[in-house]
Order: C-alpha cells, then structure tokens, then sequence
C-alpha cells in the first residue's frame, strides 16, 4: 500500500481547448465546469481569440487562464502527422507539463495523434517500456480498469507485466483501491490456457522472477475472460492494447446494441410503452452511467506527466469528468507511484528484451 | 454464388446425448424436439439404457434410433484427455459422420474436448490448415458470423483467410446469403490499422496473390472494429481464436450487463416496477433471442463432416437448435462448398508455411 501522498499545491491541468467533435465549445465549456463545480484548477490551451470569446460568453474569461496555441491537429490525422507539429495545442499542453507548469493534460481529440504526441514530448518514465490507455469500465461497487486498450497493438510479456503495475497505480490513485487484485485477459480459465503472449505474461505475473520490493508486489488472482470484465471481480485486467480495444469496443457496441433492442421491446405495444414511459428518466440516468463511465477518459500512463484522453465526441460534462479524473491522477501523484514500482525492475526488464526494444 | 445443392436424403444428424451441464435430459429431449417439431432427422449417441429411459419417458423410443457409447468426456476435461478416449459418446459420433451413416454432429460438450476430439477423428479437409469455430452473432435481418470463436489460439495471416472462406461457406449455407461481405476485426478502420496478424491478413484478403476461381472469390470490405460486431454491416468478420473468443465473450457479458441494469434500473421505483410488468414478456422474448441466437450453436467448420457446438448450458430448444443448423449446413453441403473454395488454393498455402504447419 502506498504512502498517504504529500498534500502539495493542487496541480494544475492543461485543457486541450481544440481537441473533439465539438471543440473549442464543449472543451471551454469543460474545463468551466470542472473549475467551478469540481475546483478543478485549470488552463485552456488554443487559439486565444477563440477560446477567450467563448469564456467571455459564459463569464468566465477572468477566472481561467489562457496559452496560445496556433495550430490545431485534426481529428482524421494520422499518428506520423500529429506529432510533426510542434504548435499543435496538444503538443503546446505537453510542453506545460514537461516544464512543471501544469501537472497534467487533458484532450478530447484524436487518440492516436494524442499518444504519438504525449509519447514523443514527455517521454516514457525511467524503466516503462511503453506507455499504455488505461479505461475504467463500469462495474460495481468499484470500477475495473483495462489496460492497454489501445496504445501497443504489438505487445511482450514484460509489457503486459509493467501494464499491471501502471494499471495497480491507477486503481490506488483514481479509485482509492489499497490493494487492487490483477488478471490477465485471456481464453479459458485454467493457467496454460490462452495464446503465446498471455500464457508467458500469465507465468511472469503469477512467478516474478526477481524478489519484488514491496512498492512492486502484484496482488495477481489470473485469468479473466471477456464475460468477466463488467463482473467486477479484479480491479485490474491487463491485455495487449489491440484485444484491450476489440474488448473494449466489443462491450460499448453491445451495451448501445441492448439498449436499442430494449427500447424497442419496451415501445413495441400499446401496453408495454406506458410502461416506457414510467421509466424513461431512470432508463436515460442508467444509460448515461454506462456511456460516460466506461468512455469519459482514458488514461495514458507510463510518461513523464499524467495525459487523460476524453472521447471525442464528448461533450462538457465529459470533459469535466476527466478533468477531475486528470487532477486525481496528478494530486494521487501518479507518476511517482509508477517510478517506485517500475523503476526497480528496470534491469531486468531491459536485460530480458532485445536491445532495440530498450527505449 | 454456389449452385443450388442437389436434393439428396436428408441428413441424419448424430446427437450426443451424453454431453451438456443437463445431459442426457436436455439433450435427448433437444433430440426428439429437433425432430419431431423441426423434422430433422436423429440419432442418439450415448450409454444406450439412459438414453432409452429418457426415450421412453418423452414416448419416443420407436422414433429415434440409439447407438451406444460407454464412456463421456468430462465437462472440466481439457482436450489431451478427452481425445485420448475412444469410447466417448464425441468419439463414436465422430465416427458415424466419418464412416457417413451420419452426416453431422451436434454436442453441448466442453468446446475443448469436442475440438479435439473431432479434429483428431474427423481431419481436416484436404487443403485446410485449421478448422475454424464459426459463431452467428444475433444482427439484423441477418446475423453475422464471427470465427474463430476460439479454436486456435494462435493463428497466421494465411489462416484467416481461409477462415473467411470458411465463414462464406456458413452465410451461404447457413443463411441465405448469396454473396456474402467480409470484413476483418481489428482496431481503427483505416487500411494499415491493426496489430502485425491483422494487417497482414487484410493485404492478403484486399488482394489475394493468386487469380482466384469463381469459387474462391471474396467480397471483403476491409476493417470491422469492436463496437461493429453487432451493427450487421458485414456477413462474415474474421479473427484469430484468441482475438474472436474475447470478443464473443465481452459482447456476452456486456449484453447481460447491460439487462441487469436495466432490470435494476426498471424496477428500483414504484411507478417505474408498474412499467416493468407491462413489458415483462416482451423483455424476456428479447433476452432468449439474444442468448440463444448467439450462443445456441458453434459451427466447427473445415473438417470431413459437420460439428455443432451447443452452449454446455443448453437445454431442449438449444440442443433442437443446434440440430436444425446441422441438419442447414450438411443439407447445404458446406463441406463440399469449402473444399470448392479452399482446396484450389491448397499448394500457395503450404508453399507459405513453414513446412511443420502444413498439417
């Protein structure tokens, strides 16, 4: 368990103001409310003149801090292109953060350019492999986080090993787990069961080979199957990011998928559609909690600063709601976490990989 | 498009009667449903005196030939120990398909058991490097089919596409569908997305290296992501084992989810527990079709002779279900579609394998 962390300043989050379907509206928006609402300290990074009119619009152009950012990476754009732009507002909000300004980051725009950027700008910490997309699914009473759900389509063992001591970081930083239990994502329930890269992640995680201090124990219970994910039984399911996103996509299209097929139940007769009606406010509450918890924000974890990844399509609320989970995971002081429990194993991992693969 | 089969005898199916959580009730009255309701026709495999009493309680004991097996595969059992057994029911219906008496077989089994059973005692067709665990997923107007469900854990780009031959073979047969879409599952939708497997096997189905036969042509489409599964926008998505059985296994887990939420959700009030009587019948109607349409029967498919997978849990309707696909895909001569699709391509195959994988 780790040391109650220092109360310090509060951190201070960089806003993405460009990213998303509905930037610069919704993300200014955002960061508005999770000022006021949450007291979550932020700044908005963008275009100035845009983002200063749409604070003076709700009042807030003296309350929240602006850095200007000319460029702006677009939605469509591919990794390579997005961190070739070193004026984009995600690579200016990196910057922020690489120079202790501010503690964290938060974007609602495109994945993929976001990790190529975050990647490239702040580093991956002393002895993390790779980074990797942490995502809380929605179980109950606590939620379970995956990862990597997307950052590594190509992964190793050792990474899956250094993916559960970043998701453990998380569990006990965003969710106040004191000793979050750990699977592994696989097929079967037996050990042995699985393909090549889950069976050998499986042994490292259930037998480390080096006497683990005691900031790096895993509390390993084995493997999860997909039907486990939303039943709450680990606090942590590790995979390699490119099952993690087919998992994970696989349980948003269907939750959307059996919610349209109970709404047309449920309005299909006369009869049963009085019943709907009786419903409707708890339906949408329930609706709500399933879409914002699971895809609200995604955590890339493992660089020198704490990047918090909102869906695209979100909109004000989202943004707030990973600008909360954005100083949560700064003032948890996460990266600190994750140094004390990977930077130990650094030797080891790198000496197990191929020497390209140490960096 | 496959010509119309010619109408031969129609096909007896060989039902296990010993294999399921609720074996031999369910499956024999499974049997006796199948054919009596479904007009298939059956035969019971299993410890000839329990089938018989079950037979004569159900008043069908003169309609439904029995043949005798002593010894059953274990639900728990892994694969080693299961094929290693001779005188299992799995075993000796295998042999009434190979020695075609029958000409399909159906089991609620363990998955794994059956797997290796049936390969070991039926082979794969000539020209197929691995049969493949089709499963339809429950879209609108058409289902999809999603393989390999799980049968091969690890799997290379060349298998994939023979899984989509396979999976072509199913929609024609199975369900209708003239030309049937194919799409591969992977992460993003852009060409070139995807882990190492995935985007290998997209080059090679966008633009197969040999001039394919009229038999042999596919209609792919390209990328298919998680949350498409159930969107019906493809016939046939293609993965490897590993990667389609998390898949199937979220999407399950996600949809009872997403039912006990609502079933939470719609009777937390007391006006909302009103509405949720007047739908009761209609949100049960929906849950069975979702359950069983998907999980009713795994098709194993590019072996000499037709398997059916039913859920370990099914009871009668299932194991009925299960028959009419079985009795669908060897009425539609699937296996002979199959070798008309893959066996052309038989020496590129091999020629690109390594020389161990070519059986």
């Amino acid at each position: 368990m780790p040391a109650e962390p220092a109360r310090r300043r509060p951190p201070l989050i960089a806003v993405d103001a460009m990213g998303g379907d509905h930037a610069p509206d919704e993300a200014v928006a955002g960061a508005v409310a999770a000022q006021r609402e949450h007291g979550v300290h932020v700044v908005l990074v963008g275009r100035a003149p845009e983002v200063r009119a749409r604070l003076l619009a709700l009042g807030a152009v003296d309350e929240i801090p602006v850095v200007h950012a000319e460029d702006v990476l677009g939605m469509g754009e591919g990794a390579m292109s997005s961190w070739r732009r070193p004026r984009s507002s995600v690579a200016v909000a990196c910057r922020l953060v690489r120079s202790h300004q501010a503690q964290a980051m938060v974007s609602a725009g495109s994945t993929g350019g976001i990790v190529a950027t975050s990647t490239v700008r702040l580093r991956p910490q002393s002895g993390v492999l790779r980074p990797a997309l942490a995502v809380a699914l929605p179980t109950r009473p606590n939620p379970t986080v995956l990862l990597d759900a997307g950052a590594n389509a190509d992964a190793k063992p050792e990474m899956l090993v250094q993916f559960a001591h970043l998701g453990v970081a998380y569990a006990q930083t965003a969710l106040g787990v004191a000793e979050p239990r750990v699977g592994i994502l696989t097929i079967g329930t037996e050990p042995g069961k699985g393909n090549k890269l889950a069976r050998k992640a499986s042994e490292l995680l259930a037998d480390p080979p080096e006497a683990p201090a005691d900031a790096g124990r895993l509390h390993f219970l084995g493997n999860v199957e997909g039907h486990d994910l939303l039943a709450g039984q680990v606090d942590v399911v590790v995979t390699d990011g490119f099952t993690g996103n087919v998992a994970l996509k696989s349980v948003e299209g269907a939750v959307r998928f059996a919610f349209e097929e109970v709404r047309s139940a449920i309005t299909s007769r006369p009869l049963a559609r009085v019943g709907a009606v009786l419903q409707r406010g708890r339906l949408r509450e329930l609706r709500e909690r399933l879409d914002s918890d699971t895809y609200g924000g995604a955590a890339l974890l493992g660089l020198n600063g704490t990047v918090v990844i909102a869906h695209g399509a979100s909109r004000a609320a989202g943004v707030a709601r990973a600008c909360v989970l954005a100083r949560d995971l700064a003032e948890g002081q996460i990266t600190e976490l994750i140094s004390k429990r990977v930077g130990p194993h650094r030797a080891t991992w790198l000496q197990r990989l191929n020497p390209s693969e140490g960096e």
